[in-house]
């Protein structure tokens, strides 16, 4: 049942040729010409799109509690205001951890004592090129001030893990890869 | 902790002028100027797409077991073949479940005996305006041949539910909104 490699070429689609449309900052708009197997053939738009890192900051309460790190911004794509997990592009040359470790410092102004990958996942396979990878940020102390990009307004705040548990995919916890940052959590061994 | 509505208002940003860069089918790219609160401004790229919808078909085996049916394609975005849950965009006009039920229809030749909707998420609230809907299709019969539209080929597969869950996020598993629907499934109570 389950599919490897070459057992699937038949599948594949080969690409005659393509070209820039625009560059958005945050992506290319691409359009490729390709011919399948069986000889179908047509344009195809595709974003590519530096990879994503998402970070769950998790900050241990003296009663015990555990509560996570998040940030409430507005959104441009759905023009409203959410509730998510520190996240951002990763660089050009940047490793992941780096990348993990910068925008949890810009957006919240702590510093990651421990930083492992949880998981990653393919934003959108149907016309997306990049991988959104997830770090649990522990053992964190708070540093400076926000850093943010010039286009950015947020503000941090905590909330409690239950609350995120029972509350995700509703209200201002809409975002979908933070859905996939907290399931990756949640299936991780917590330090 | 909570935010809601009006408390936010200080983060929201004003639509100046917007303009259509492109019309890519699966979504429209446009650009639009902003003004934050604060007096912030800058141009930002979005990509205004449809409602998307995602089925989880559930096969009950007559040995008790249960199996999801399942589509092996070729993604153009990854350049590579994915397993995942039948899924597409919502037409213009049509109801959401109706919309489910003719995916469901096209991509694999099963109808459902019964349809419910399990969740929905934000696929990419920073740039996409769109919701992706999950439902959850069972009591399925086998009624025709697949019915693609003419640049999919995808073939049709049953995976058992642990090897999902247990897969999920690995290998030909990695695409996000599947990785969702399938949580959406975990959580709701299967009929």
């Amino acid at each position: 049942m389950l599919v490897s490699g070459g057992m699937d070429d038949h599948l594949g689609w080969r690409e005659e040729k393509s070209e820039l449309i625009r560059s958005c900052g945050i992506f290319n708009l691409r359009r490729a010409r390709r011919v399948s197997g069986r000889g179908r053939q047509g344009w195809f738009y595709l974003l590519e799109a530096p990879d994503w890192i998402n970070v769950v900051p998790v900050l241990k309460e003296a009663e015990g509690g555990t509560r996570f790190l998040m940030v409430k911004q507005f959104r441009h794509g759905i023009r409203e205001v959410t509730v998510e997990f520190p996240a951002g592009l990763v660089q050009e040359g940047e490793a992941l951890e780096e990348a993990a470790r910068r925008e949890l410092l810009e957006e919240t102004g702590y510093r990651a004592g421990s930083l492992r990958m949880i998981g990653r996942i393919r934003p959108n396979p149907a016309f997306m090129s990049n991988w959104c990878y997830t770090y649990a940020a522990e053992r964190l102390e708070r540093n400076e001030e926000q850093n943010l990009d010039e286009l950015e307004e947020l503000e941090v705040l905590t909330v409690p893990v239950p609350e995120l548990v029972s509350g995700i995919g509703t209200g201002v916890y809409c975002n979908s890869m933070t859905f996939i940052a907290l399931q990756w959590y949640l299936r991780s061994a917590p330090e």
